[in-house]
């Protein structure tokens, strides 16, 4: 079932694994169907050997559908976020090295320049702590409910991924592949805001007319960039 | 028409792509033809399928002369500096990682070395912020318009780059692939002026008699750089 | 003799120089066999021309039993680490980047985020300095003498590294080939605390209960991530 | 004449290209015949495009005596550490970026860990700026002379490279290819000290007896390192 979807997952997860943001199995991308199925990475297999058919097909509440494989063990993570913004259709996780860093200093990653501005209409925000009880019961999925606790007066689509404090990213769009390149996406500006911060520390936030010049212009009603006719 | 300098404007975009500066599409270069045509990138379109024949011709007015494409949307920033220095026949702009984040940090690059003084006759400045009006209104043109202000007291020729505030890069040269040569030098010297700063804040700027050595050895009349006999 | 484990070792050694961990001969991987002889790069030897048959084999007074090039020159730190815990059958030696800084700045590399805690339940530390007498008679010996110091209230199972204060990284497994991925992992979480303490020097150790948590769902009895049924 | 010089010569400069130290043509190396006649790559010519034959023959006073191409402009650098120690018969010249950020920052390269101490017996020096008068006249002849003047009190062959302030690298060594390897440790050491330094701008020099103890296991009279029996 679903093959198509399996097929555009497997890419998406092989994408992410050539886009160097992961070694070994530290990334998982998943999707979500039509009619409502997650379809995932198997958990700890490597992206070298595995094969469309090991991706696994899994309902919202986390139960197997098909597949022989144990799906990735932040499923439980993606499925929050399915189930807490409907456009949401496909999900990557990393620990890219950059991104990953904000995220263990607890630091967002605020928009510092219109590369940011192009992609994210704000800042990307670091999650709070788990609490003790948060992390020994049902660990994956609140580290989902933290995710959609810290976009309570954020908008998903606007703002397509989240750092989880001490952790790493979240990345959302509305397919695999483009949940992907907003992870290389994050990675880079993370990069970017590093070595700003590094050379001021005192580096100001970009003013508002701006991040939403660049924004409005890639995704606003009156977008011009692109093809767009 | 014009079906020389596409190729070549088409292969200075591919040359940008693979000196690793650019992801996605994250940049774009132009030239200028001999009767005041601009050649230069579609907008949004992948490097990895984009074909001699997409490049579009445009006038200095930025009305499409030929092309089924609409061309990159910083094309009117290309066209202010066509139109404020003549010798300008090749542009090339980036969000290359280093550079950009001297942007983002409002910090000139400034000549720390010899490498710097191969290049460029000073430091390379990084424009005022755009106000306003000058965002809504025209923007890309008033992001060409403040790098000619902040050329008013220097040479576009002895110093063939410009920081865009927050933004990223502009280069110019001779030529297309001129400019995306000066871009990834941009690139490197911004990376060692970010380690030299990192090791000591108080670095100083090269003095001018270096600076006007190694600039002139390889542009000054009397250059004796590389086999011009 | 050891035909197998000479290319598993061969092996092993190639995948550390195909990471990017090791330039020239700047590391070095050995296995224990069943019977108690390790096998081991021959010393100074290029990876791109060695063979599997030059690899040597030596027991645990650092004979040669069979080999006709000389073994690596460190070959008396990995005794001790075999001798040290039986469960140690694999150990890789680096001057791998980021953690020989660590190293050499004589921090020790703190668990600031879950990527660590998935492969170290603690902090990686770094050895004393050794005194002139441990430097001048039996350094290499001293070496992993001063490594079995610093595990003496550690488990050498729960934190598969060491940095050698000045030196570079000894991580061990149960395998050549895991000694030379927790090489790789090393490196990696390395890269990110240095990061991470670029952006705030005051970033905080991962709390015991994430730091269990994920050390436990990857190493622990009720282990749950990847295939393991 | 000299084609075997020319062969080595033209391989050690690809060498030095492929080490991905030097873009563009930011770096030359030369190597001295056993009647005393320097062969150096050619000025501003591509890596890519060169051939063997295009090396150039100069005797040490700097007259061309074969080749149709003018020398690389740093020959009357090359030429007085020629003439300055019998023992070096190659010499390589790179801008590379952590080494030349030394060199931009006025710091020399100390010895923080034991990589170093294999393979430099001391720091590596950072040059004096020149004053006017030598870089009006004979810059680059006086660019030798200053790294001849800072090693009166140091030893060549123990400490096979120098920083020439605000400009580069230069090292040397028993033959061409020789030297680019130094460039590259040079390179690879600069990159640690800069990561030991931000983590700890304390991190003191390693002590004489760590440094003499792996100097002389490579290099002293009872080496043991490698295959040298």
């Amino acid at each position: 079932m679903l093959e198509e979807l399996k097929q555009e997952v497997y890419e998406a997860n092989l994408q992410l694994y050539s886009s160097g943001l992961v070694i070994f199995t530290w990334g998982n991308v998943s999707a979500l169907s039509k009619n409502g199925l997650v379809v995932i990475k198997p958990s700890g297999i490597p992206y070298e050997t595995m094969k469309p058919k090991d991706m696994v097909v899994v309902d919202l509440k986390g139960s197997v559908v098909e597949g022989e494989l144990k799906p990735s063990s932040d499923l439980p993570t993606h499925i929050e976020l399915y189930k807490a913004c409907s456009s949401i259709k496909g999900i990557c996780h990393t620990h890219s090295s950059y991104a990953t860093s904000f995220a263990q200093a607890g630091i967002s990653i605020e928009p510092l320049g219109t590369t940011h501005a192009d992609y994210f209409y704000g800042g990307i925000p670091c999650t709070r702590e788990l609490n003790d009880n948060e992390i020994y019961q049902n660990y994956e999925s609140n580290t989902g409910k933290v995710i959609v606790e810290t976009f309570k007066e954020r908008n998903f689509n606007e703002i397509p991924a989240c750092l989880v404090k001490n952790h790493g990213v979240f990345s959302w769009s509305l397919s695999a592949k483009q949940a992907v390149k907003n992870a290389v996406i994050v990675e880079e500006i993370a990069k970017m805001n590093f070595q700003t911060l590094a050379l001021n520390a005192n580096s100001t936030v970009l003013k508002h007319t701006v991040l939403d010049k660049h924004y409005q212009r890639k995704h606003g009603e009156k977008a011009y960039y692109g093809q767009r006719s």
